[in-house]
């Protein structure tokens, strides 16, 4: 057995690089498969394996009132307040339980009978899921928290229109920006959502410009709005039966002892698309404590799973590629 | 004519002292009259009478999520989004046309005869209105802008969840704020909207806490809101029919030649409430042209207006307090 280590010190940056260097060093790079060993760990912290992961479109919405702030007094119930349309044209993207009603957004999503399966065999605990982040009830996007995470998604990451707190104002705001973040699924492509998403916000009567409305604009629609941003990347998704998810669920379940949990799709997004070029098949063998906090305040790695990451790779090394159907697990 | 002068340099920080100062002073300043002299003046420069102006009930909504913001990869479409909740909430507050929704807020207000020619008198451009501010369309709340500011109206002053822009990241935040700025007329007391507000928002499924919510509460409640703030002033309105009024409407008219603009009712809100315990009609008789860009940048006076104010002033001596019905203008 080959192994080519590929390290990439950009990742959080996009990475900018990675597809570059990957096509230019192609003959180098060649492989029969590729493993990354991102993303957390099942939060079982059991041995875990992930065929795929989300893809992701950004874009940033924003709602234009009068041309700058009015005092709320003098203009309270004449001028449109933009904070309030924001508003309203966030209520028609999703019903009152979460789900995208945007038409066609899940359009081309199904489940087959082995994925069914997959979900069904993570050991996830939604009532510890829930007391652990503090909510009552979960939305009612798939009737899991693994189905959930394969359906795309519509998320406002951010909301502003002037100021809250201390330095409010008595004002109407002159505009309000959502940042929005969708993710996407292999069979719903960024440009597809985006363009889905642009034909909805029109259909509810808004006029989308570039940047800021020209005075001809604002004189000539009542409902402007702008789509900024809009760039995505796409989903991935290695087939379950691939032999080299096999062989890697063969080899964790010779090193633990048991078979490792078995994810069709993690929630995140990983820059995988630099390496699609190669055209071999992309596995995520994650190895962190899903308790990581990654991205946030108190980053941390668990000791434990420093040793059990150098067990996996090290049983790797040792699993001859080549497995037969009959190791595959669950 | 006796004129007892009383200056207060706290205007804009509430004012703090001034019902106080009044209360303790209530022998000095007995008045059969008090004339404010605050507020821009119309539009058209014209001298301006202004009988009342609206008051305020300003409170902070937050609509909470999970306990912490969480990656939106691993929880998007699993743990409700409070911006988006936020935002849905919000939308059940007005219809498409800015006329707010929540069940008995316009009730008790109704225009008599006097009012309504009083407002059909003000010489409003709209069309130059729509222009000046920028907007193509007036939201439908009455049939005039006068009518529009003699309602009481709801106003999102500002929207705040995580971030936008540069610093957005992706994640589901942990709550979402709205600034909400009401502004009251005589039939609608603050306490009375505020209660509305409170039981329409209950209606929509929300359990209202105090501040943060508690554990138990988090783990309670599907929807979690609060409401913090919401303390308000009264609206003003001295009857158009008031003698005072007919003292100034013919002064103004002897001073500068033509009858002033009368204005029922001023959108803004103004601090009487401290002058209320002299039990004495209070004026408003604005001297300032109304583009000073008030409290904003480039705050300004027009020169002529220092002038026409001296005139007025100076005209309001010279008139006897004691004027018959004959003299009323419009």
């Amino acid at each position: 057995m080959n192994i080519k280590i590929l390290l990439d010190s950009h990742e959080e940056g996009g990475p900018p690089t990675l597809g570059d260097v990957v096509k230019r060093n192609a003959d180098l790079l060649a492989a029969d498969a590729v493993i990354m060993l991102d993303g957390p760990m099942h939060i079982s912290n059991r041995p875990t394996v992930v065929y795929g992961h989300r893809g992701g479109a950004g874009f940033e919405l924003t709602v234009y009132g009068a041309r700058t702030e009015l005092h709320s007094g003098h203009y309270g119930n004449y001028s449109p307040n933009p904070a309030q349309l924001l508003a309203s044209l966030l209520s028609t993207f999703k019903d009152d339980c979460g789900r995208v009603t945007v038409e066609g957004f899940y359009d081309g999503v199904v489940f087959d009978e082995e994925t069914q399966a997959a979900f069904a065999s993570v050991p996830d605990d939604e009532a510890a899921i829930n007391k652990r982040i503090g909510i009552a009830e979960a939305d009612c996007v798939g009737q899991s928290y693994q189905e959930a995470i394969n359906y795309p998604s519509f998320n406002i990451a951010g909301l502003k229109a002037a100021d809250v707190g201390a330095s409010r104002r008595t004002i109407i705001p002159e505009s309000a920006t959502a940042a929005i973040g969708m993710r996407t699924v292999p069979a719903t492509l960024p440009e597809r959502l985006l363009a889905l998403v642009r034909a909805h916000i029109e259909a509810q009567g808004y006029h989308l410009v570039d940047g800021e409305p020209t005075e001809e604009e604002r004189m000539t629609y009542p409902r402007l709005a702008s789509m900024s941003g809009g760039r995505g990347s796409k989903a991935l998704q290695t087939p379950l039966s691939a032999p080299v998810g096999k062989w890697i669920v063969a080899s964790l379940t010779e090193t633990f002892g048991e078979a490792p949990v078995r994810i069709p799709l993690m929630g995140g997004s990983v820059p995988t698309s630099g390496l699609l070029s190669l055209g071999a098949p992309i596995m995520l063998l994650p190895l962190v404590n899903a308790d990581n906090n990654q991205h946030a305040s108190n980053e941390n790695m668990r000791i434990g799973n420093y040793y059990t990451g150098v067990q996996t790779l090290h049983g790797l090394f040792l699993t001859p590629f080549e497995v037969g159907s009959e190791t595959e697990s669950n």
